[in-house]
């Protein structure tokens, strides 16, 4: 099993805001971008592990922008580092006007997905993720921090051996 | 405006895992069931709200548990704390086999909605909560060490100034 | 195989109207409602079952109020009487604006379905109910009069044969 | 207003079972069909009146013969008869095998739409119907009877004022 | 196999245009209509051939009419001809107002099937058609033409060697 | 109105074939393809219009490559050249197992949109395109000839008008 790039498993996803995305005051329903994004994430995970892979956990999604019916909206995304059966996945959503105009960026969420050997349905080793840009570094770095942060909402590590995340508030005593 | 009670935005939803919800080994796609919690927790804040709502955040998310095609799904939900123009609410979920048998539970969000003035856009005053049950009252009392999170996490709050979630890592020095 | 209590399969179920469910006049089409009863019905079913299910049949249906576009609806479904190898399910509608307000009841209907072993795709013996309050009495009682109406209305029983429902007509004579 | 032929109204509709449209066991589920039979029953409702329509009602339905996925369904509907505001529709499911063979009758029902206003909301007069085969005919006859259950069903005859079915019962004694 | 009438494969599809149809100004999008002349065409393709079958091309398809939200599209199709393991269909669609009126020729297309063994995956031989009215022979001639274009815009005809269509620009010289 | 380059309107969309978007046999359908393929034009085209679009026409579509549920499948898209109120998009289609592997081209298509003024509902003008690289010019230069293809298939041009691709077959004698 080969290290892989970032680059190997980038992938963009377009979408247009139709009627039945959309909530009773005609904007897009948070749900339903959740949903696009988990697609996107599976899809680039899927490339990386080159497995059927599963969700395992999405971090905190903040929704600060209205997208509306007929807004067309560009989801990219890239894995930023693997562990040893899972992989985390970075996506960031973009949003613009049907009749052009600049991309604005909506909102960027941080999914974990688990490598699965679809016969045993067993989690498999997923290949290693090599960061070549500076910002492929500092998302590879970070990922320890998070991965700390999620290990203690889903209650399997402590705050007290959050060595990472630990230092961001005691540091400021 | 009236104080309004948990119960009175209690809700209940109950799903059959179809063909298209499914990935293609066959078992529910994390985004679909994001999709879905989106929903309900949607409903539940717009009972509470008595008005329009818009999802502002979704906190943290584990998958623990497959769910297969034709299992079915109950998802519950209510109001846990109102702030001035948001609410969070709490979202439940439970699968079991369409033969019956106990519904486990599989996995739980906060969501954080919006209401929102349909003619203006913009964020109005909501009701705030009464909690009565202990399970109520708890989940009323932690709400503000989740928003502090929420707001580090969305960068709208420095971690030195959490005074509520900073204890949790300060107090086992 | 174990008689149930009708509490055992009672089930319920929440959805917003989004844009696609309703007519070009904006308000949900009749069809989508009668898919989202057969669906809790077909739920409400295999949990008293314990077993895959297929709709036999469903009653006469009014709808006699308009829901519109982002309404929320409340569908409660419970059993009310099992024959040999098929189970009567009552299913009621309730709709409310989003903006809260009282739960309108909209309409009802009865729909019967049979359990089937998966495998043979035949028929199987289904678990008797057992009615425990007053209401559950009434559905339970009247459920053979039900029954001699849809066997009539399927050409398998002839009306002089209907001993139950003939009387409704010949006892005012 | 015109008198119209039954022919004027005339609808054919044909849809291939796909994934989503069946159950865990791989059947078209019944609550799917009904959908379909709403849709084309509302278009022939409205092809009569030349209005929008709403569902005021669906009689007794009986699914008989399990329909597999990829089965292609024929559905054919026309009107039988008018009332004052609304029209009753029969509508009829065939199906076949996707590699030809005989079109095998499914089941069968009888819809009724009321005839509406897009404008005011209201119910507006509809055009009567001429029957001109001797099937048409029989359709137009029985309507009165279909209508008397309707109505005794939906709480607003009492049987003994159901003149024309309560010889169905009374005949035989 | 027996050679087939063009009748033994005729097929009518019927649908309304519902709100997910349609693009931002209401109208139904072009590719939802090419999706609905797929799946006839299937149809249509399935019940000559007695086989599954998949969809092997598309000829060039016009939109010159606009289609609306609420409209009731036609869609009628025949086959044309049968080449080796191959079949032509013709598909023209139809729309009308909801209240009625003439039914409106929106557009038509030529697509092309080929006959598959489900188990082996593998193309097999179609039943030939026989034309039996004027119109019926003029598809079948012409299909000749149709495809001889197909096979160049394909890349597996030289024009030079498209003996039939050849003509239509050398005769008016 | 400013001169467009090329790059200004490039869309990529990444989708997942899921389970309703095949046929019977597992494969993706045609149809559902055409209208990804229809999808991402339209986004494309308003890009380069900076206005609302409607689908004029799509030229011949060869399917050569069956794409599995479950496949992972790429769509790409550029504006090729515009004409008065009018743009023509080319759209490439790959696929790739989820697992991954290289992505194999499945086929491709031209499409051609109008620009649509949304209150008045008529053709705008729109701006001009700029080729830059080798390959765009040629897409640019043999526009033309699709087009007067386009213009005699729809039945607006006579074949012996069409002077750019008579050459095609006239020179060869």
């Amino acid at each position: 099993m080969k290290d892989k790039k970032v680059a190997d498993s980038k992938t963009i996803m377009t979408e247009m805001i139709m009627p039945n995305d959309t909530n009773p005051i005609g904007d897009l329903m948070g749900g339903n971008l959740l949903r696009w994004m988990d697609i996107i994430a599976a899809i680039t995970a899927g490339k990386h592990c080159e497995s059927h892979v599963v969700t395992a956990s999405v971090d905190h999604v903040s929704f600060t922008q209205a997208i509306h019916l007929g807004d067309v909206i560009t989801i990219q995304s890239c894995v930023t580092r693997a562990f040893t059966t899972s992989v985390e996945v970075f996506v960031e959503v973009f949003a613009a006007n049907i009749k052009g105009g600049e991309n604005r960026p909506c909102n960027h969420a941080y999914f974990t997905f688990v490598g699965i050997d679809e016969v045993k349905r067993t989690p498999i080793k997923v290949p290693q993720v090599v960061p070549l840009t500076r910002e492929e570094g500092n998302l590879f770095e970070n990922a320890v921090k998070r991965r700390e942060l999620r290990l203690i909402l889903s209650g399997r590590l402590k705050p007290a051996d959050a060595t990472e995340i630990k230092s961001l508030f005691t540091d400021v005593q």
